[in-house]
């Protein structure tokens, strides 16, 4: 047993334990299913006590919600230093292709996509580990591409009236086809390198091109109501 | 029973009982999950025979696939009737305002939404669905998107050097976030109007601006070397 105020090694140890319950319970969700893994399979897997995963995380509920909370820090935490970078990148060219590198590598892992595919399956029965994804992984990733336009714009290196918007057109123009094949079609769930570097090339070209300048003097708004 | 060589009224009635059959069974499917689902079930949810349901679709795997088909046709027909209107729409923003709307309004309703959630879900235990979906859902209606572009190039109205990925930039760019937010959010799953037409109004804004002209001169493949 642990204490609650454990120091040092201590800490590293419950940090470290805490680790490997959580990638044996990935492991087992993927292979089970939410509703078909139990706590008694992490806990087998993971080499501990059914104890130990109560006190770390509740109950399977809380496992799960550790694992989606996980996975959005780890596609989210570069994101900080890309915004000091969009400050420093000398031309829209560089800043947007180092985003998108950086965008669309970290979320085409098989890692990503299978715990997506497998909170997809759960929403009907459990929405709130759907709504949980959205907040912890979706939303923030995508309000962090929106920071980094936002600097670019005050730059006077595109011209971005929406950034949420203009975040939703970069992740859409470089994951549409991958994000949705890894979700119908596993076989396929990581593209080659070559496949992502072109859909990569391709997406920040357009993506420039589309937010370079005057070209998106129309109000958005009122093309709307004219088609 | 009907004979093989059924015509008129009575081919109209085998039509509309497939129909209903069909209908029973999407009902069933997305309540009880495709593996929760008997033939018994939609047999009584239809109120036919389960050797009706046999007659007409083989096993219960026909019967989804059968589903799965219908939604894709329904999504992809209207795009036949598009790929004309292309060669007659009097500039760039028409014809993609229209193009826009079709493909928006046609794939984001709840209809498409549940299957679309119900196919990713069962994608790992049974692929062959998955697969299923792609080559007559997501591919075909791609492929029309693409067919559409490409008649805008050869009236040069639009710049297209890649009409599949230009065509995956446009869906990307009108789908990204109320696709996803309706794969994670149940409640959200069909956007409200107006929020559609926003999406719809700057994703065509966006769109043309970046596929008009010059500006996508440089070579794709080059830029994806360069980042």
């Amino acid at each position: 047993m642990q204490s609650d105020n454990e120091k040092g090694p201590a800490r590293q140890q419950g940090l470290d334990k805490r680790q490997r319950i959580l990638d044996a319970a990935l492991a087992v969700f993927l292979t089970r299913g939410y509703v078909g893994t139990s706590t008694d399979q992490v806990a087998a897997a993971a080499a501990v006590s059914k104890q130990t995963i109560y006190k770390y995380f509740v109950d399977k509920e809380g496992l799960f919600a550790a694992l989606i909370a996980g996975v959005g820090e780890n596609v989210h935490n570069p994101f900080e230093e890309l915004v000091n970078s969009m400050h420093t990148a000398p031309d829209a060219d560089s800043a947007i292709g180092l985003l998108a590198e950086q965008f669309t590598r970290s979320i085409m892992t098989r890692q990503v996509q299978e715990i997506r595919r497998l909170v997809i399956a759960e929403a009907s029965r459990f929405p709130e580990l759907g709504r949980l994804y959205w907040q912890r992984g979706f939303a923030p990733v995508l309000g962090s591409l929106a920071d980094c336009l936002r600097v670019l714009d005050g730059r006077g290196l595109l011209t971005v009236r929406d950034p949420s918007i203009a975040a939703q057109h970069l992740a859409g123009m470089l994951l549409w086809i991958p994000s949705n094949r890894a979700m119908f079609c596993l076989d396929d769930a990581e593209p080659d390198g070559d496949e992502l570097a072109y859909f990569i090339g391709c997406g920040v070209g357009a993506f420039v091109a589309a937010y370079r300048g005057e070209t998106m003097g129309a109000d958005p708004a009122q093309r709307a109501g004219g088609d």
